[in-house]
């Protein structure tokens, strides 16, 4: 499809798009909670309705996935059937049940000239994003916007576009019949490369753009956007293994921080043993994990105490997020070096300390310069829905205005509004 | 002195600067609020001891200014003089009586399987600034950085840059005489543009980009920069007299908002007056703008309404940031037109609404998509120390982080801490 578009036509219907959102999310920004939660219902309802034309356009895009050999993670990722889809309707409805971050006060005060002064929540206008072949984040990115009254610009993986072709129009039309502005959601697959890039350069209409997928889709948005961007999802993440860590707790958190799902960001990629703990827990931690199909990237004094095979762990290992079943691990000689380490190779994702030292927790706590920092649990809590927060569109690793799980809160900023009766400055 | 450095050379410096910023932030980050209020007294101690030295620099930019024909508007700036330091060290002793923004809880609860989550608030890290020929910026910018427990990179306007060295030579020695890294604290003005260049792209290193300036500063920061900048302080504001508008509090607060102060980014740079108001109250508003020196860039109702005289107002005008004793004026013929004319025209920063009709009032609060908007009082308000935000590093006119006056809370960020009990995800 891109390449049938000439560049400039691209331009203008992207900018256009843009517009046209900016336009909506005028209408979006002061709609009441229930207009939001009616509309989430009916896209929730006319997604199963159209679940059959949903299904049909997704074989296209998987056919054409497996003519160009798409691998069977990618293509089931991309896959949709009838139950996937309720599933994913089922998400709109879910949102619906969840507080309107919009209007919220946030601060407020009178001062002391009796000006009234609140600092309120307000949507961010136009949300602008960029996506893998996922259409599931098609329907998650436009009902997390539409309740945070944004409007979306969308832009997905470009093996997904026939899938997301026909949810964006489905999604559209239930915009129209609840009588909100169809231009509330839109997509720009259609435009290709150079579609991405004009929406990553339509500053002043794009408000935010939140990137989703692999590295170098992120670092890509982040170099190339003159809009801002939030960074999200690289997670090199880190368990540290204390003096004083129990051995069965350390099993526990070590096995499911790195196999109890791979692939995810909040997965373990580095193990680091305080050498005091070595011979005592890492043996049965590296068989736990041998037997759940790990394969150990271990330093000399790692190895030697794991009791099990392992390969030799390289300079480039403490900095690799596998996302697979691989974990690097090391021996330190103290907390201090574990940080160090950590400081050194960590993406700012999650790190995890087990131990029974208040201090130690502490020194973690405070001294890391990590988005979450966990005590005595798993790196896999680093997750919207598993902080409370309803609903995730992202994991912020940067530190500009948001950081960890972004829920909806994360998708508004503020407006100050100051009542006076005839103040004027002296 | 910049053509003299290589520009390799260059970057290994302000690469080498950013990185010993980042090791004097871990420090900073963990420092108690007495630790740093008892570096900040010690700095304001110094910069007043050391009025001399300083002067003694400032007197060779001076020299240099008038030598390259600076304005005297800009001469005034870069001036220091013994009271003026004084001012300036007064700046950080009032920080120091301000609360720690960091460590406070944002957000905190015990999830349903018992994890305890805190959202708690923490230094960004490092903070570059790039800002033009005031000194004054260089030790308010050092100190809200230390009191947020951030360590600052700082690259000045070229021709401040000798009382720039000395200024934060003074800090330095202020900083290790209080057992704090004298890295804190850093100056690249000596690395010119390139260092600039360089700064701009630390990405890793910089957490955040503030620039203060004038419009072309702020946008080649936005652009140039894959380090996240917060865009500051642009405002083409407007005050909108509404149908309701009573005369007397009308003329006070459109001379107030144009005329307290010219220059600045929250005074007013046009004028909307309802169709209705026009005749009652424009007169008496026009006869006190002319009176303070204000020229009158009006459309052909205001002219005629006016009763002053004026210049024939533009299409360029609706959308020129004057900062000087100018003002553009039009008649409106509702309240949506008024809306309609800011939203195409202003830079987000600053709206008022004169009005008694509590309707009017709420439409303009809820639709203006701007940092700040107020009822029946001046847009000289919209400022930190107005707010009571106790100081102020700039305004920020985009949605990301922060919006509208930036304090020492903006300057942080946050960490999610989670204590568990050796919890694991099922």
């Amino acid at each position: 499809m891109t390449d049938t578009v000439p560049t400039t036509d691209v331009e203008s219907a992207v900018l256009e798009a843009c517009r046209r959102a900016k336009v909506a999310s005028r209408a979006l920004a002061t709609l009441t909670r229930a207009d939001k939660d009616a509309a989430l219902h009916a896209m929730a309802d006319a997604l199963v309705a159209s679940a059959e034309r949903i299904v049909d356009a997704n074989a296209r895009d998987l056919e054409r996935g497996r003519a160009q050999d798409m691998s069977p993670g990618l293509l089931d990722r991309l896959a949709l059937t009838p139950e996937r889809i309720g599933t994913i309707a089922q998400a709109l409805r879910y949102l619906a049940g969840l507080p309107d971050p919009v209007g919220e006060i946030k601060r407020g005060s009178t001062l002391p000239n009796g000006l009234r002064l609140m600092q309120k929540a307000t949507p961010m206008g136009v949300v602008g994003m960029i996506y893998e072949a996922r259409p599931n984040v098609t329907v998650d990115a436009a009902g997390l916007a539409l309740k945070s009254g944004n409007a979306a610009v969308l832009r997905g993986g470009s093996a997904a576009a026939s899938s997301n072709e026909v949810i964006v129009e489905v999604l559209q039309e239930a915009l129209e019949t609840s009588g909100l502005p169809r231009d509330a959601v839109q997509s720009i697959d259609a435009y290709g490369r150079e579609g991405a890039r004009v929406l990553m350069n339509a500053r002043g209409l794009v408000d935010v753009l939140v990137p989703r997928g692999g590295r170098e889709l992120i670092q890509a948005v982040v170099r190339d956007s003159t809009v801002p961007a939030i960074e999200t999802g690289e997670g090199n993440c880190h368990v540290y293994l204390d003096a004083s860590a129990p051995l069965e707790r350390s099993v526990d958190i070590v096995l499911n921080s790195k196999a109890q799902r791979v692939g995810v960001c909040n997965a373990a990629e580095t193990l680091l043993v305080h050498r005091d703990a070595a011979a005592r827990v890492l043996p049965a931690v590296a068989a736990s994990l041998a037997e759940a199909g790990v394969t150990l990237h271990a330093d000399a004094r790692a190895s030697a105490a794991a009791g099990v095979e392992t390969v030799p762990a390289t300079e480039e290992d403490w900095a690799t997020e596998y996302l697979s079943l691989d974990l690097a691990v090391r021996v330190v000689d103290s907390l201090d070096e574990a940080i160090d380490h950590i400081q050194r190779y960590s993406t700012g994702h999650t790190e995890a300390i087990v131990t029974e030292d208040i201090g130690a927790a502490e020194q973690f706590v405070s001294r890391l310069d990590t988005a979450a920092v966990l005590v005595n649990a798993s790196t896999r809590f680093t997750d919207g829905g598993q902080f409370g927060l309803g609903a995730e569109i992202g994991i912020s690793t940067q530190k500009l205005h948001a950081r960890g799980p972004m829920g909806l809160a994360e998708l508004t900023t503020t407006k100050w509004i100051v009542y006076g009766d005839g103040h004027v400055r002296d």
